[in-house]
């Protein structure tokens, strides 16, 4: 297959790309993180998310550890061809590190983030 | 109000924050933008989006020309204090610049990006 949808992405100086993850179903957001040229070609391959982890600089295949991998039904590009939109379906349910559904489980309220959902699983029970 | 939840925000070494807009009747994702400080709290204090343009180095309110403004319904927050999940009331149905719903109308299709949906209005008669 050619590269040239590749080639097509506005990249950062960097080499990234922001990814929305998007569950495709419900249409709630989960996640959101950064691709590199080499982990969005991974995920087409796979079928699976594949992120770049700028923290730890290494590709990153979401649900490694905790199992929780996202099969993508659908890549979106923006106008400006800069952003991503993943659409996924979320294995076990939860894309957070916290053991929520999503990622955005805060809502400004009263002038404070006050979570608004409860966690589905001990992370200690999810990364052994 | 006391300004601890703006804060709380681990901003980029540019203080910015990168923001998801998404429709909060349907959940479409319609934008991904930034914002500073200043137009978060502007956001906030004002009820309609205001992001921060990079490529104008200045603020931007969502609509200031095409009268497309963004009525902030939520603000959600992420697990890592660093992503803004906006949820809106899209004026006009128009949240792209090309005169379509969404920035994300082009989806990857045996390996090209094939838009997907329609320009609702010529950009010719948003920006005049």
């Amino acid at each position: 297959m050619s590269e040239n949808w590749l080639d097509e992405i506005q990249w950062t100086e960097g080499g990234l790309v922001p990814v929305i993850a998007q569950l495709h179903d419900s249409g709630r957001v989960v996640m959101f993180a950064w691709m590199n040229r080499e982990s969005l070609a991974l995920t087409v391959a796979e079928g699976y998310a594949v992120y770049w982890s700028r923290s730890r600089q290494r590709l990153w295949r979401k649900g490694e550890e905790s199992g929780h991998r996202q099969k993508v039904i659908d890549i979106q590009l923006d106008c400006d061809a800069d952003v991503i939109l993943l659409k996924i379906e979320q294995e076990g349910g939860i894309a957070c590190h916290t053991g929520r559904e999503s990622c955005f489980f805060r809502s400004l309220t009263d002038g404070e983030w006050q979570a608004t959902e409860p966690v589905l699983k001990d992370p200690k029970a999810i990364y052994k």
